[in-house]
């Protein structure tokens, strides 16, 4: 079995734990999730053991009541009541945010909160965690003796807190690994990757390859190997899931924005005036965004076309198909032994890839490197 | 030098020959050709020796007075001057179509006209043939003996023609390569590709990747490699050029037709339903066609989304831009001794990549194989 | 009470059912419906008393049971239950369709099969007939005497045979009105309208203004107002319904052209090139079909717009919200004694407004004159 | 002759300067101008007299020298050496953007700047003048007596100093227009439409309809006449002119964002969620924008529906073909003794029309308001 911890019960991990559960008892299909059955760990040897998050609203019940609020009763499985949400870190994670929320850490040490955490994990025995939580402002730290001053003073976010607490819980208890699917800089702060290392656990991040970020990487690869000049980008994108409104808040934009804005130039290998950004928040298109491209580039002879790509995408499942992939992916780095990160891994499931200062490739190009590592065969492109 | 005849001197033709002379004269960037400056023959050595078309109003003018008419004076290189449009063979490849056009076979048998030609490229010393003619409406012959009996009796098309004339040029000269950039099936013709190779010859073929195809292929790949299931595929492509009017006439549409539809199979390994076709003719859309697509598919946890793809895309310099590489790679394989065709450069450069039942595959992955075959090596994306 | 026989038990005959039904219900709001509670007919006194169509898997079945097929049992009112789909005229109105049709003049004469019906229509006194039977091909008859010719030679189209069997049940029995919502030329053929009115009927049509024909018709108006000179116009429809299915067959297809070409021209005052027609049929689109436009224009000093547009358009509610205006303007005209057609309706509910030679005009502008004519005001717009 | 007079000399009066001599040597036709040859005012009859810019690298050169940086030498005609860019007021219009701007108020009273110009002006006599400097950031003053306060205390914006400016040359010298084709409230302003009245003075704005604000106005009103629900819009857009760069200062962009924001309410007559706003700066897309639409609508029987509109539009030729009818519209105004501002006029020409709390019409209504008000017919809608 792969025991799971979730952080942050949001739609991506309601998601997650919805899907998985009905993909167990083949109901839908594996489609989202990218290696489908070439994974030595089955599906049926994923199972969820904890929850955690601070919005009042959703500590104390099971997720499949949280799940009610977005499936039709039918479509939520029974085995969800067996998982209740706990009481996460908060460290102002959701503030500005319109939820009442609290953190297990208010009014003591945030070491302490961190320490109950790790003795919780002792009894669960989880081999993975997932982080999910709503993207928060935060930059990365840099240095392991700095993450660690930090910590004791309590001056992180609540991811950073959390990946503290999980390479803890790796030196104390045993082997795990850490799923970063948010724009927090974990893989990509050196401090953490070193921390994850020195601890026996191993980082996957930052933030989930959904949306239009990898499709445009693989469209600008397209451009690129027919030598096609991108003049300019632009790309909207407006939601109305929590993710969404929590960008809205301006600290918290610049965090996509930072994660987008070298990708174009490390794929095309030059500087192309770009637009990209996460545009607004609009609260009855829900999870399903609505993206809005223009590509323009020159073509041979001095001529100029323009590609203009509207797209309709259900963000949450998106991530939550790759999460069943990079959950079993841990498990099997850490059952190899291998701690710190993969940045073959990262490159094609992360939009962020750490290590720091690796370079964005396309993600055509990330998938057969990814293949190439595992030993996986795609007889489809043989 | 690499010595270049194009047989139908029409959009495309016009473009690679005005495109060529700016980009040796170092007027224009080479955007738009996959290979740029990493295969070992420079532009400076490409020169055009031969032009040949059956449309009256073209035969016996330069190429320059040609080019007049669809660009301004200023662009259209003084070079051009040089190279007179003979009169080539029609076999009624342009059927039903606005142009007065009458072919040097009129009145004697085809195999004199096509002794003919060959005498006059025994003067003109050609290493690389293309075939951009407009689309006619034409089946594979299948063997050689067929071939040889079909050409005594004057019942193949223009395009099978010159092919053959090529290979018997090939025989009694020097080999040669012959680009064939049409949808009719020459690469794709097992006993063209037999009588290539017998003859000394290479060809690459069929029908010039460009447009919308490629594209298509790209974004399956994209999904594919997502594990995303296709629902359905519509894409409609107008236009205002020859080829758009040429395909109004169903013979000519089913040509293209056969080139896309099993494409989408290939590539995701499963049967779906689409709608991929040249749409209609509109004239005052000129070469710059009109592409609108769709592509919907099951995600993760079975929520479905929607992609909506709208171009722009000035048709004949793509096909141009890659013609540069074509001449090129074929000299390198003819100086290299390897006749018949080459798998890899097809499944790149190509909508129907021979030889006969060769998979389609995407466009990305035919990148690497064409790189890997090449030997060259894309810094972009180590 | 307004009573109703609907002709042709399809998607759109059967959305009216269902979606008027649950407006009687208040289980859904009125949206589609133009006038809403602007008429002085309420939705509580529409009643469905009859259905006709051919398809063997229908006759005999019960609204209800029909609905099952497209609806959630919770969608679909009980009270369908009550009206069972009778055996119409078939004609071969579907014939090249994939579907076991039959008609019930079928070995006898086609005056027969009338003149039962309006022996059953003189049971069920119906006020109102809608005419939603699949597109077939069809050309107008032209004069009284020929229509009545034909009909005893039992050469007419099925929705010609309706349109003459409703005209009889006038005549001998009590004032009615016909909605012709599909492309046959009824309220388009002159003597079909003088038959409408020498037999104290009105007929409206000829077919129902959805999609993007109406979209289109407005934009172009919006052009028009700013004096841009619009260059050219391509509009792509796919879908996977039976409409779709049957305007595969290049005959039924020609219908829709026909509508739809002089529009454009109508509009704008001067002729523009335009590639506007339904494209073809996916089946996985089901009713919500895929709508792509290019409209190009000329604006102020020469400057060249574009506007592109994508649409996904639920074809079968979209018309069956206008039938619950046109059943209520259809019984208000009989009721005042208007026969034979009402140009201001047709304008505005119709693609092809009778009578013939009628001018397109925008429908915004028909909506204008709509009211006028009906004595409505429009408080949003004063 | 109609005496014009151009503040702020950017792409906008280029184009109108440019585009109006082109009309008048008959080198273009008189696309994008909705009144054209019905307005009793010929083309010939219209004359540039003056134009004002406080941008250094404009000040003291001719338009024609200023149109050379945007056209090509042919384009431009030769009668725009005649009219040199004079130096206008600032108040800190251009400040934050990248320019060196300078104006005739610096170091002296705005009071006797505006002397200055109003002493030019009775010089020149112009009938009518034109606002179209920057988008600058202002609220509205609210009364005859605070205008005055804030003239002497040197407290406007450069729009607000040009409109009293232009008041004070109508009390003291002759009645003209004034037409405000930016988002600074000037018709909306009720102290300034008192002014203007009492002045003998007409004025006409605020902000002209160009690009998707009016299009989207004729969208949703052709959904209000379905009775279609709206459920969300969006609309991006995104530019490369100095419009665009002002706008991404936040206080400037604001000004759009509430020109926009109660249009759709007013339209529809219900609240709608929208994001609707200038979104972004891209140089190079230059005038030519890009936007980028969503509109889900519910459609009859609970149905949701989809429309999904990208356009490209030139920017500034729009508007300029816009202003070669409200100049005529002024002149005609003055002539006929109107005063204060005109509601019918405003309605078309504006996305933001005076005076304050008109409610927001859909364009295509104001047009037929707008014939019927100047007794224009339109043979095409009749």
């Amino acid at each position: 079995m792969v025991k799971i911890v979730v952080i942050g019960q949001g739609l991506v991990a309601t998601h997650f734990a919805v899907g998985l559960e009905r993909l167990k008892m083949g109901s839908i299909k594996d489609y989202g999730v990218p290696l489908r059955d070439k994974l030595p760990i089955k599906y049926s040897e994923l199972e969820i053991v904890g929850s955690y998050d601070v919005d009042d609203e959703k500590v104390g019940k099971s997720i499949y009541n949280i799940a009610l609020k977005i499936f039709e009763k039918k479509a939520v499985p029974e085995k969800l009541r067996e998982i209740t949400v706990k009481r996460g870190i908060h460290l102002d994670s959701l503030k500005g945010l319109p939820f009442k929320a609290h953190g297990r850490e208010e009014g003591r040490r945030l070491l302490d909160a961190i320490n109950e955490l790790v003795d919780e994990w002792r009894e669960l025995r989880p081999d993975v965690f997932i982080n999910v939580i709503t993207t928060e402002p935060v930059e990365q730290i840099g240095s392991v003796d700095e993450i660690e001053e930090r910590i004791r003073e309590g001056k992180v976010s609540a991811s950073q807190a959390y990946a503290y607490a999980v390479t803890k819980y790796c030196r104390e208890a045993r082997p795990a690994a850490f799923i970063n699917a948010i724009p927090s800089p974990i893989a990509n702060d050196p401090g953490f990757v070193e921390l994850f290392k020195k601890s026996n656990c191993v980082v996957f991040g930052d933030d989930g390859a959904t949306g239009a970020t990898p499709l445009t990487a693989d469209l600008l690869e397209h451009l690129a190997e027919r030598n096609r000049r991108v003049i300019d980008i632009a790309q909207f994108n407006i939601g109305g899931n929590t993710d969404f409104l929590a960008l809205d808040i301006p600290e918290r934009n610049i965090m996509k924005k930072k994660t987008k804005s070298t990708i174009v130039e490390d794929i095309l290998g030059y500087h192309v005036p770009t637009y990209i950004r996460p545009t607004g928040y609009l609260e009855p298109l829900g999870d399903k965004k609505f993206v809005a491209m223009i590509i323009e580039y020159y073509s041979f002879n001095g001529f100029k076309d323009e590609w203009y790509i509207v797209a309709r995408i259900n963000d949450s499942p998106a991530l939550a198909g790759l999460l069943v992939d990079l959950v079993r992916l841990g498990k099997i780095a850490v059952d190899k032994g291998i701690y710190g990160t993969v940045y073959e891994i990262n490159a094609f499931y992360m939009k962020n890839p750490g290590p720091k200062n690796a370079k964005a490739i396309a993600k055509t190009i990330a998938y057969r490197k990814l293949l190439e590592r595992l030993g996986i065969i795609d007889e489809r492109t043989m």
